[in-house]
């Protein structure tokens, strides 16, 4: 059984959700030396999470950040969390909703999604800044 | 330590929340050969997804189907991803919300579930077909 | 590659967002054994439910609290598991929109969580008495 980590860092994304696929399998190529296995994404931060969806039209991009900022309000006069801006505790409400991680199965050495899956960044923060992943992956 | 994968397709289901343990557990036999380990269960859709609940009364997931799509409005005039029919955006947005997979303790050949816990296929689109998950156990 | 896996039990909580990482890492301290790996902490229940969130201050945790029984209600008439208090089947859809587990990198023996992030047990139940976790970790 084999098995890799490595830390790595997005640049600074706007608002909204965001395909990062390419820019995981460019950033650990290990992934090739799997014949079956996983790999976890990581994101180290309370403001911000990572989900799998459609990977072709961005406007379900759009529509997740439309949907997400209109089901969690900003200024809901019942938060007591509101000193660090009024995006703020509604990003730590996304980010549970959506969660901190994904795994997605290794096979021959390439990650097994269906054609029309993607790896978002779903940055709920105006100004999140960049953002700290940590990729494992393990296998044989 | 051992590792297995396996691609299983599931039957075409109606839309809602389906009780899938069985399945699952009949078609990996592998699980078997683990005394300690965990098994990832993935779904390679981006219209439905898994998760774990109650495994006994069947009015549980009818009312998760209630619930998901009285809170994930289809006809919402703000969806620009509309084409491909009312009910495809919400399932986009329940698949991310519930997740597109669930991670299992195995324990002496056995899913460690809880007495009460089942795996759930939550089917989104009115017409999902058949759906593509991907198995995959290690341990030792 | 080494794997460990231990169930361990929580004492009662009050129905709410509790922060247990400290209380996970007493627990496991084969942990310190893994120079990279992961570690799941999976709840075998269906109304309670474990994120990963803010561990700095408490009105976040208040506040999740406030959010989940304000959006997911109480005596919607249109439930059908109705019979088991008005908090059941709220508690077994906030599960699910939080997930059964959570899954956290390895490094050098500690966790590789944010600076920020600490681990939640989100107790949906008034009184959901004690409730079992199993650990499993894996590395190398």
């Amino acid at each position: 059984m084999k098995m890799y980590q490595k830390p790595i860092q997005l640049r600074e994304r706007r608002r909204g959700f965001h395909l990062i696929t390419s820019e995981i399998i460019n950033a650990f190529p290990e992934i090739t030396e799997l014949n079956i296995g996983l790999c976890q994404i990581f994101i180290q931060h309370t403001s911000a999470s990572l989900t799998i969806n459609e990977n072709a039209d961005p406007t379900v991009r759009s529509d997740f950040e439309m949907y997400f900022s209109k089901t969690v309000s900003e200024n809901d006069p019942d938060y007591l969390h509101d000193y660090e801006g009024s995006d703020d505790m509604p990003a730590h409400l996304k980010a549970s909703l959506l969660g901190s991680s994904v795994t997605i199965p290794v096979s021959k050495g390439k990650f097994a999604l269906g054609i029309w899956q993607g790896i978002y960044l779903c940055e709920h923060r105006n100004q999140g800044g960049e953002r700290n992943l940590v990729l494992t992956a393990w296998g044989v």
